[in-house]
């Protein structure tokens, strides 16, 4: 069993990704030194350098990675070791053409940037079990190997492969799934469009279609891709934990990132990782923050890596705006706030060649030490080091928003009544209501427990599995208060509708019948009033039908002006809320304002707007973050009688904090 | 001879398309007994049940059929038995991988949706007639089958087939028509950009081309497929009219179609059927009504069905807005005003899986007899069941437009002085002005004879053929108002030039020429003035110079202000009008108003606005429809004198008739 | 060696592309007596005739063409033979696809329309050569033929091959310019992402990649195509030079036209002619006279040929506005004006079928000689004949814009700081201060001399080569004075960046560092003052370190504001200034006005707003060219004491000319 990363790394990790191969040895001791005057604890090496470590088959060669790993050792850095298979180099491809990825053209993707294979290609997965397995031999016991860092953003380019290859693979895992010919064609309701089939060979892509494809088809075939791209994970897994048992592994996670089902994943991890890339366009960053949340939650509240951010600016969006002085640190600090032990950039040294040139760094390309991103790179990296005791500390949530990738999938198949709805802004808008009042949300699988939490969300819950409805009205009969949301409980597994009248599954727990959904146009909008407020609605109506709930909003105008939009059902000992519209932020937060008053669910302080705080706790100890996204000074008032100690300037504080525009405190009491 | 519809169906057809092998056998009777209550009449079945039949090559079974076709029979409900082709089954394409459809970069069409067979197939073609063979056989003595439904909505997803064998035929079509190399590189001016063949194995299709392609191969190769799909159906049909030669026989047609030239496909089906789905967000559906309108015109005037509607709402639009309450009940209405014998539906019973599931349905998901869908469709089959004597009545037009397939392919055709001109946009403007007046309308084909109208209307009719100008001068000579709009005679049947001065074979009807077009850029405008009122136009200006017309309005910006923009012209006992731009929906209003009273053309009935009013005679009986578009009561003054009777109510009317919002009145005289 | 063209052509050439295989022989005498009549002297004959010559393989058919040179001859007009090889003939590619270009999917390019060879077939190669050597070999002593017209706007439609053969001779070209695989590796910097190659047959194209390219191979694949193309054009100038040696050969240019270098280019013509085909939309084409500008630097300051322009109107936009009478003429003066001594258009006659029918013409469809075409032909053509002591006058320009084609490759490859930047756009935003205070402006490649330049603006200059930078210090020591804008000097030859600090080549120049890129989103500005005034900038905001440079405009927002945004550096005997923004024009001009005082730089005439001046020197005969654009008369004052001859009336003019709108004055003295 691996070891636990805190043990390893007892340290808030901080570092980035490291490409000792661009650069000549005489820059790889400069690197160090700068490196430890920076306060980098960590690096991760060899992401992509499956070619120069394995320069023809079978031909490995590792002297240089030696040479960089002792170096790093020498200087007191770790390592969180690549498997160096992100990217396979020319000649594989050029003696094995099977092992690349093909579009749904057919259209073979070729060498020239990255990522170009198939999750399916035989060839290529042993291919990778052998890289694998002469870097876990060579490395097993250099001491700098801190940990083992998998492939690299899996899928980030490719989540789809139509080769040959893929498409029997497609077919086996169908035939494993169904067993029988007749379980598919039922499954997949191939009794429309004159789709059955009578056997595995004559099953396609869901691809190059005339028409709308079948989504059951469409989903599996999704489920298929997540589970191929995890068993390439998974293969080098295993080589790894038979090798190096103690050394953890990770791979590290994206933003917004809809093809790869990391709850599934993150069973499989010894630590969760994600990159972040926030637009400094959007402002504060409340988005990242929510994926701060998720990552959090996919292990249990473990703390996670921020694996990759930039210090100043990508280069991969149209226009790449530059985070303004101080905003790189204040962000960073909300890693740590929302539970993260690690904060790690792409990359340590700008490049000076290729696609990700211009792409920020830690050392630009002025090699400047006095440079302003190695100066802010310079200060975080030293404050950290005042933060070990943090490290381990856990979130405590009362409120879970429930989250499922397989509902991803489904609700934003085409064919459905409003084809613009997007699950995660509707996931985003109930999340901001809380992000804005600083109460920390968990998020959760469907098929979880959610016993723990007071307050439970669940928006436009398309797919409700079997046994999933159950369990919710368990946990509402036992007391929870559970919010649903349109357009939820509306399909099963399969993308099929759970018949007899909308949500079916829930219908008993909500107290309703939805008899009609009434989509709104693009720009249309509807008006609910509610304790005699008026505020608007868009996106979605449900024509709702009481039955046992009571209306707390009603729509104003068209045909159902006077029908009910918002209900409450009390159902054992908790209450059961139903939104059948899409209702305006304002809506929103008066609704929940009400409800975490009655829960008596409270923020860790009371603060001024575009002020975070969030709090992590290690045993008796608190710790309480506090960021001011302003650009003004701001002053926040501390729970009176309580003795706070600052952790950066190791100060006392009590009754009042005062913070300068994007500044950050972190107090614990 | 196939028996007519009106004796095989004396009533309004009712119903819909029937999809029963997606259920179960328990659930085929509740259908047939919920259809009983609602009025269903007639139902299309099978439509996408060839897999369902032919499970292997050559294995029929009709086992489900032959109960489902006696269950409806028993209750009284007649079949309008498709020939289950819509949708090849998935082992077809598998041993005969040539079926497939091809897209012009060479990627074989795969099953999985619909539609994925190439009309040249020969190996296809084979498959249908052996399963259409198979189909008459079986049923051409069962009572409960009225017509054949043949194939459905051909084109409407694959209206292009770039495989091999579509090449081969091509060629052999093409060396069909010209007979000689010689001829076709004439007809396609192939001494431009040294396109000269020297063989027909050396002509490809008109794609994958470096930049534009040439205008006559592209509209020959428009014209082969049409007929390619055409010559499918005509296989279809020979097969049935042999074997069954009383039943009559029909395929459904589409909205704003333009791949297939509905006016040819006409002559062939012995009833016109067509599918209508107004977008609720476009209010008013007067475009849908122009297609009733088309329809009807495309048999001289013969009663159609509507094939398929949707009770409240589609699923395949981004946002699929539903019909208010009354809104589906007034549009059947408009169908049926404007010389519909059919209203049916797609579907029967909503879908439990697959891509139209959320399609909505007759009876919905919840299957709830009491929900708004299924009660607006009894309110209506009920309704319906008084209105039998309408059965074959007529609608009597003195205004025609001419309307071209043809021409609709070659003016959309890239490279033109204007390319963002729509045919349908002009069209649609010239028809709304009469639709607003409940002036009816006819559409006539070039070369059909228009002696019967008194008003005829030419927009945008670039191409003429040889003959048409003759047709259309003899017209206008013999008494007839021609009236044609801009960038009209153009262009021949190759869309070659008719060289000598704009619009060549009509300048002397007409009395002008053309001297240059000039195109207007988006948002410009210029102005018109006529009778001393000024009026925008847009889109184009002709430069006209007069031989002989009468300029009655004029340009009064730009360096071509102060001359003529629109002309009328004495011609032998007629007047022939131009239009040289694009009038503001105002000055055509003034125009046409003044036409109208010349040529004593009126109204049925003078009615409020938003109100719809037509007409249909069967006998000395008139039928009057008043549709009410407005959410307001209308009160709607009837002719003095003229004693009327309410076909719905059955009651005595005169003087007066009030409509509640969205109410439909029948009343005949 | 050739002669001169002046030699050749001692009057304004005047005339069109000609193509009289699309018409019979009685027209061909038509239209050389209308040629006549409109002072027609030459025309391009046979461009797109190699389907009509070389009917089948080396089966050569010329009766026709030679009795179209002879008419031709017989009535005084010159031809301009076009080798016939822009597109091959339908038998070619059918015998040998391989000559077909081929998509980056795949896909082959197919005969219909035009241009679809690769350049990089050998087949292709042998069959052009083979036509070109019978070409000259049958006129090369025709008294007809005044020059070559080789093939036509080389790459307008295909610039780009991946075909096989392209693949294998992009690996030849690249191993022929690296030598060893190693030296590829690192000029391509394939340490990133492992892209090592081992061999040359690794090499694939940057196509079909799953994400961001590797640039160094982008800009030696768009290198590559240029070459291939050139070695094309090559291929049949060393034919015709060795067949006939003393008639000059040209090829037509085009407008904005990226693939191709033309200064490189350029070397290999006798004659530079472009194709201009301002849009109408546009107002004055400000743009074109910049191309004038450019096409005339090409070959140092050579007169140059408009080969295409249009009388009124093209076909290929989406809406084809038409010219206002008195534009053309006066926007073919501006040719001459900046050194053009050919006017030429495509083309005579508008086609009667083909994907160019609606494109303007000498003679329109009616072929009425009285048609605004034609007539503004005419007067335009007996004009020129006005004007034979012009050809081969000089442009004297003191102001230069240095001009890269691979500067624009490189700086607009994806994956940069601000990714909507264009090349372009930032060359015309510097060209138009000059172009509106009628001062001349040269371009020049970056390894040039620039001495003879007071004054030089290299906008954008991203890429600087070994060498380039030591020459721009040179001229500034010298006493030049430089402008250099933002994102200049930022990578070498391959792509990769010049490490030490931006602009690390020009850094010593200018005096200062820029430590940071901070791009601007889309509508976002900044605010620069300078001298007390307040004006915005957009797109880019450089952070500049001062070293040794002063500062004369500083940005006064966001979080730089305060620092400098334009500096100004005494090096030497001369001035370097640096612009680290995008500032709005009138900061241009204001900052230009205040150089071109101190460089004592002026106008040949000061002349109202919206009046094109530029003059053409000849021994010691001076031509100034003034021309209205405005629509209204305006009145110009000339120089006090200097007597003037108007050109066109043969007057005598001093201290005042007056020109009607759209008018155009010729004066010399």
């Amino acid at each position: 069993m691996a070891k636990s990363i805190q043990e390893i790394m007892p340290q808030i990790a901080f570092g980035g990704d490291y490409n000792p191969e661009q650069w000549s040895e005489e820059v790889w001791l400069q690197d160090a030194k700068l490196m430890q005057a920076a306060g980098v604890n960590l690096v991760s090496v060899a992401i992509f350098s499956w070619s120069m470590i394995e320069k023809e088959e079978g031909q490995f060669d590792f002297t240089w990675l030696d040479k960089v790993l002792d170096i790093l050792h020498d200087h007191g850095i770790g390592v969180a070791l690549a498997t160096a298979t992100a990217s396979p180099p020319a000649w594989l491809s050029k003696k094995y053409p099977e092992v690349l990825a093909v579009k749904a053209n057919g259209v073979k993707y070729q060498v020239g940037s990255r990522q170009h294979y198939s999750p399916n290609s035989k060839r290529f997965i042993n291919a990778v079990s052998k890289l694998v397995n002469e870097m876990a031999t060579r490395y097993k016991d250099h001491p700098a190997v801190k940990m083992w860092h998998i492939n690299n953003e899996y899928a980030c380019h490719l989540a789809e492969c139509y080769s040959k290859e893929s498409l029997q693979t497609f077919r086996h895992w169908l035939k494993e799934k169904y067993q029988t010919i007749d379980t598919l064609n039922q499954k997949w309701g191939t009794a429309f469009w004159s789709q059955r089939y009578n056997s595995w060979d004559e099953i396609q892509f869901p691809a190059n279609l005339p028409t709308f494809y079948n989504p059951s088809q469409m989903l599996d075939y999704k489920r298929f891709m997540d589970r191929a791209i995890f068993n390439l994970y998974k293969t080098e897994k295993d080589i790894l934990r038979k090798i190096t048992p103690e050394i953890p592994v990770f791979t590290n996670f994206m933003y917004e990132f809809k093809p790869l089902n990391y709850f599934e994943w993150a069973k499989e991890l010894d630590l969760v990782t994600w990159d972040s890339y926030p637009d400094p366009r959007e402002g504060i960053p409340f988005r990242h923050a929510m994926h701060h949340d998720l990552m959090r939650s996919l292990k249990d509240g473990s703390p996670f890596y921020l694996m990759e951010q930039v210090t100043a600016h990508v280069n991969w969006r149209d226009i790449n705006l530059t985070k303004k002085p101080g905003e790189m640190r204040l962000w960073s600090y909300s890693t740590v706030a929302r539970g993260g032990d690690g904060v790690m950039y792409f990359q340590w040294r700008q490049g000076k060649a290729g696609a990700e040139k211009f792409h920020g760094a830690m050392v630009p390309h002025s090699s400047n030490p006095n440079s302003r991103a190695y100066q802010e790179v310079k200060q975080l990296g030293n404050e950290l080091k005042k933060l070990d005791k943090i490290v381990g500390a856990k979130t405590e949530a009362k409120v879970a928003i429930i989250f499922d990738w397989e509902n991803w999938w489904a609700v934003e198949l085409e064919g459905k009544p409003h084809n613009k709805l997007s699950y995660l802004d509707q996931v985003y808008q109930y999340y901001e209501v809380f992000y804005k009042k600083n109460i920390a949300v968990d998020f959760v699988k469907p098929n979880r427990s959610i016993d723990k939490y007071d307050l439970v969300i669940a928006p436009m819950l398309y797919m409700i599995k079997d046994g999933e409805a159950v369990h919710l009205e368990n946990y509402v009969d036992s007391g929870g208060t559970l919010v649903v949301s349109f357009f939820s409980g509306i399909a099963d597994e399969q993308d099929h509708i759970h018949l007899g009248g909308y949500p079916a599954p829930l219908r008993k727990l909500l107290g309703i019948t939805v008899d009609e959904f009434a989509p709104m146009a693009d720009r249309e909008t509807n008006e609910i009033v509610a304790n005699g407020q008026r505020m608007k609605a868009n996106l979605w109506a449900d024509i709702i039908k009481i039955e046992g709930a009571k209306p707390i909003a009603y729509f104003t105008q068209n045909w159902y002006g006077g029908k009910a939009a918002v209900t409450t059902h009390r159902y054992g000992k908790g209450l059961a809320l139903y939104i059948g519209t899409n209702p305006s932020g304002n809506y929103l937060t008066e609704l929940f304002s009400g409800l975490l008053t009655q829960l008596n669910i409270l923020a860790p302080l009371q603060a001024p707007p575009n002020v975070e705080v969030a709090e992590r706790v290690k045993g008796k100890e608190h710790f309480l973050f506090i960021l001011n996204h302003n650009e003004d000074p701001v002053s926040v008032t501390l729970d009176n009688g309580v003795s706070y100690r600052n952790c950066l300037t190791n100060e006392e504080i009590s009754q009042e904090i005062k913070l300068e525009g994007k500044d950050v405190a972190i107090i614990s009491y």
